[in-house]
């Protein structure tokens, strides 16, 4: 293994820096206890996560008082699709962009079984508005979920506008902003957004879900709430703290990464069978996908991780990481296999440079090694 | 606030050890990218995920290959229960004690709406076999629900006549041992088991579900196996080193709190108007209950919290903390409030004897008290 370790791989998931840490710590110790308690131990429990909640409410425009910890992404994304169905009881279809990350996916064709509608994209990865709103028009619809940014191309919806038709609909909008929370300012309107503190640098292990005071829902599963026992108190007070230190850099991080990733967008544009996907402008600023008409995604990714380079390849949230990417394919996109880079704000600009001289070398020993099998 | 604390509400939660705090922290440092990758940052989270799942295995007696992380006990409780039951098709009806906690009781009216059997218990808590056997034995029962230990009261079920009983009937016996795993030798018939970290000295915020290979089940919930998405890989490993902790002390906590109990039983069994229930023997060495037939809880775990001492009260795992006790009202207990002592490693002899000699001046009080309203 080389000596140093450059992680591009930070969609989803990135490396937790010492302040989240140290908060980590900081919430066991003051938030190891039953937050429904009565006594001393259990009032500072409540005390930190109400802080944690209160902060992160702050940051995403949401009301402390309808800002709910769940205790996965994956399981906050099933139970707002879930939740939210059911209170539109005697509507059975669900309309969703067919570029949502897989969880969500998922939690549509459970929650509405054969009568989910996919909205298909343009070359760039944006919903097509027209079919969106013929489909949220249908009387049967009762929710629409469509994500804020793209976890592996990067393109950023056009919000307004998604938002302006489901309001016509008077259907309800549910917002993933778990690839753009910490990188982008929120969306505004919603009626549920759902964030992932992993993907701003906490620990994995928490869903957020906000709502709003209007958002109708009914539980659907058992016990009372959004979660009922509870979170991960420390999780949630590390959250916060990531979601701060973001912020606190946040004008500085965005004009860097952006830079950072259109010399990479640049450097990667040269080659033979190389496309990068997704809105040059409309996206977040650190992330970026290449599709290669000629070669496996896999090998690539090896190979750079023996040279010291973290990378992603295939779908990004799938559930094994080779599958081919329904984003992708969703575009149109040619592809036989495809990379996925993901900066974060600990990555030195000398690591990216040194990252575009390495690139064309290993694409093309794996296109050597490809034509000798 | 008195400068000593003393926690003795040590059940479902307790005070996270120096070296379980050390774990989770190394579990960031190894553990913060996302396993299912192939860079060498995914292989090394792998590692510590792989590494925490043999651990907690070989303590509970599961193969790890079937022992399953959860993004929290609820969820855990929540999905064996739907997942064993939809392997059961055509069967309709679940079995569960009275005195099961809440999670499981609200999973099983969720999973089997108006077609859940409770079998009443004795006055030591002790599942009625005979009505037991009469239940499973229903072609229409798809399973049984039995806990190991009483989260309240202590009590330890009769395991093997319980499996025997459900083995007989060829019904999956679901165990959920989340108030006896670290305190006791782990259950060994079962065909699924459910354990809770934070009983045992974990951060909270993960569950632990261990099935048989031979274990039929089918996810009922979006995406596939157990946990989609996975769980904080930190707690983890926290987790197991908080459960090997326990393990390396394990005869001499067991004698010293079972030993601290008694002396807290005898001093509580003096006082009138007070009784403790559950089986005196057949119990797991750290909780205890006591029945007030004078009194209300609340004002004597306040009470009892300004003196400096953390203690419990009302249904230990209800939605709020001072609910009747479900438990107690199924053992046919006499109550108007009740008091819940949870015992953790780390308190002193001390600390227990000067409980036990503060305890009947603030029952006084409290007695006066509610005779001046």
């Amino acid at each position: 293994m080389p000596a140093t370790r450059v992680f591009l791989d930070a969609g989803g998931r990135a490396p937790v820096t010492r302040r989240t840490a140290d908060a980590l710590l900081a919430g066991v110790a003051d938030g190891w206890a039953d937050p429904t308690r009565l006594t001393n131990e259990s009032r500072r429990a409540r005390a930190v996560l109400d802080g944690a909640r209160e902060a992160i409410a702050d940051a995403i425009g949401a009301d402390a008082a309808h800002l709910h910890f769940l205790p996965s992404a994956h399981v906050a994304a099933e139970r707002v699709t879930a939740g939210v169905f059911r209170a539109r009881r005697g509507r059975e279809r669900i309309v969703v962009s067919a570029i949502e990350r897989q969880a969500i996916l998922d939690a549509a064709d459970h929650t509405a079984p054969d009568a989910v509608d996919r909205i298909p994209v343009d070359d760039a990865g944006h919903v097509n508005l027209d079919e969106l709103e013929a489909r949220v028009s249908h009387p049967a619809t009762a929710l629409a979920l469509i994500q804020h940014a793209n976890q592996e191309i990067g393109t950023v919806q056009h919000m307004d506008e998604v938002a302006a038709i489901t309001r016509r609909a008077e259907v309800p909008l549910i917002v993933d902003a778990s690839a753009s929370i910490g990188h982008l300012d929120p969306p505004t309107e919603w009626d549920a957004l759902l964030a992932d503190p992993a993907d701003w640098g906490a620990p994995a292990g928490l869903g957020v879900l906000a709502t709003r005071p209007r958002t109708r829902w009914l539980a659907a599963w058992p016990g009372e709430g959004w979660a009922p026992g509870g979170v991960s108190i420390p999780l949630a007070l590390a959250s916060a703290v990531a979601l701060q230190e973001r912020r606190e850099a946040y004008e500085t991080n965005r004009a860097r990464l952006t830079a950072l990733t259109d010399r990479i967008r640049a450097g990667l544009a040269g080659l033979e069978g190389v496309t990068v996907v997704g809105d040059a402008d409309a996206r977040v600023p650190h992330l970026l996908t290449a599709a290669f008409l000629y070669l496996d995604g896999e090998p690539v990714v090896t190979r750079l991780d023996r040279e010291g380079f973290a990378v992603g390849s295939g779908s990004a949230c799938g559930t094994a990481a080779f599958e081919p990417s329904h984003v992708l394919a969703a575009m149109g996109a040619l592809t036989h296999g495809n990379l996925r880079i993901g900066l974060h704000p600990g990555v030195a600009d000398e690591d990216v440079a040194r990252f575009i001289a390495t690139l064309p070398r290993v694409l093309e020993d794996v296109r050597r090694t490809m034509t000798a099998d």
